[in-house]
């Protein structure tokens, strides 16, 4: 099976690679453009895999994107591409459009055009927007998602229940929630273990410290992934990803803190959102996944604490080459 | 008040601007490319209405749309501009890409960059898709549209409700099932007419006739726009706007018959759906415009039989030019 993955290069496609490559029977196209994937996460697959292929390939380049997939006779796409940073697009709501939402558009249409049947998305929590006290499910509406990256990832969702509808694709929507794990590159843990090491007194924590939000572990969500797509087969297979169980930041903080061996002072610069389109509480359903017969392996502090020793250890690694 | 109408040359956009130009303190400025939009719809306001003007303007056109919002000083927008036959983007998709999302993206866009702070969005019963058996209110989900259309108007309300949160935007989201009335170009009222006064000896009608769906007449869906305008004033309000009846396209196809005085045969292709991304049984729930203290005047029998009378009347008129 020939399985193209956009982000490929990036920190869960990534991981995606090296779960999808202990299958004998794939043949993996990573397409990305590098802008936040980084070569440092394959460097292990390129040359000495040979059923593994790199493509430095941005999807909005259409001659390019064209070419990748009249080479690569794919049977099965996960696309994972997209800006991943949900504050930045506030000042620039144009990179949610163009890398969250117009490279799911370019990506269903050449599977249109090239008759690829089967795509597998990674969608996010963040469609759900910041209701209060409601639960979650994949059911759950009104979706007004409070970030662009919310937005377009939903805008994402839409187009590919039309492309189902139309050209008789079949796809699985995966919804994540924050994930966590070695090979990030920005979100809270590696912000507060970078901070942690800077010079400054303290460990400076946006907002108050009570934002409250399921930390999934990388392979565990990739693990998810594909025991989804492995065990359901309707047109639509739509699912919440992650983990039962919370950490808030001030622990997380704490953790890090704890792990680096530092008796720095936690300073938060209060407030309950960190930042404009932040959702502060934040707790999904999923029944329907665990119904299906998956958990997690590690529950939410569990992985956090992981993701940071992984992460000071790639320090380590990186600092002696 | 200086009010933008985006498609204000089209079927609803100049009837919306005729309900607006009775209230003396507004002025309107139509923003159409002429696309699907026509003159005739506005001709009479042109030049005669001094608080009425006409920008003939494509909203993907950046720079004539950053000179209306510079010389409109607007306090609100209608946006209505899209695509409006579903059935042509089957075999073209980015039709919907461009002109049913990418014009909602602009004008959102460029209300942020002018600090206009109001929006009313023509959305669709079509982001729902084609759920059996189920009550279809404004939170039902997941929402999974089978048409492009619908997943652009879909993917337009995502990114209206992360300029709302972002930008402080308040919106108006009307969901509109089938809109009939005078003035309309396309639909399948429209269809039956000019089949039923062809040459060909019978009336073709798409389907087995059975499509059962509710069909509002032009004149009371601008009302209850209006109306939720004017009595809702959350940041985002989302209602489902319509009747709660229904006609089947058998019954419409004998109205037309009946108002042409014509005794062809009614002759079915047959299969439960007209076409790709047809929704055959569709019926929307209403509870919450009903609440709030609105409701059609006309059923939707009522409304197809006026339709047919309205659009041969004006026929009548066009010949005698």
């Amino acid at each position: 099976m020939n399985i193209l993955i956009t982000g490929g290069a990036g920190f869960i496609g990534s991981h995606l690679c090296d779960a999808l490559l202990q299958q004998p029977e794939y043949r993996i196209t990573v397409l990305d453009n590098l802008s936040l994937g980084r070569l440092d996460n394959i460097e292990h697959l390129i040359g000495t895999e040979p059923r593994f292929k790199f493509e430095e390939v941005d999807i909005l380049d259409t001659p390019a994107l064209e070419r990748v997939f009249a080479e690569g006779r794919f049977d099965m796409v996960f696309h994972l591409a997209a800006n991943s940073d949900i504050a930045i697009s506030h000042t620039k709501p144009e990179v949610d459009l163009e890398s969250t939402f117009r490279t799911t558009f370019q990506v269903l249409n050449m599977m249109r055009i090239h008759g690829v049947k089967r795509l597998a998305f990674a969608s996010t929590s963040a469609i759900y927007g910041n209701p209060q006290n409601q639960k979650l499910t994949e059911s759950f509406g009104p979706l007004l998602p409070v970030s662009h990256y919310g937005a377009g990832k939903l805008a994402s969702e839409a187009f590919i229940s039309s492309f189902v509808e139309n050209y008789g694709i079949q796809a699985w929507i995966v919804r994540f929630p924050n994930v966590v794990g070695e090979r990030a590159t920005h979100g809270a843990i590696f912000d507060f273990i970078r901070k942690a090491q800077s010079e400054s007194a303290d460990l400076e924590v946006l907002g108050d410290g009570n934002q409250n939000k399921p930390y999934v572990y990388v392979k565990d969500l990739v693990q998810a992934v594909l025991f989804v797509w492995n065990n359901t087969s309707a047109s639509i297979n739509l699912f919440n990803l992650g983990v039962d169980s919370r950490t808030r930041v001030s622990k997380m903080a704490e953790i890090v803190l704890e792990e680096l061996g530092s008796n720095k002072e936690i300073r938060y610069t209060g407030g309950a959102q960190g930042w404009v389109g932040d959702v502060p509480e934040f707790e999904y359903d999923l029944s329907k996944i665990h119904a299906l017969g998956w958990k997690a392996s590690l529950s939410s502090d569990e992985a956090v604490r992981k993701s940071v020793q992984e992460i000071i250890k790639l320090q380590g690694l990186v600092s002696k080459k």
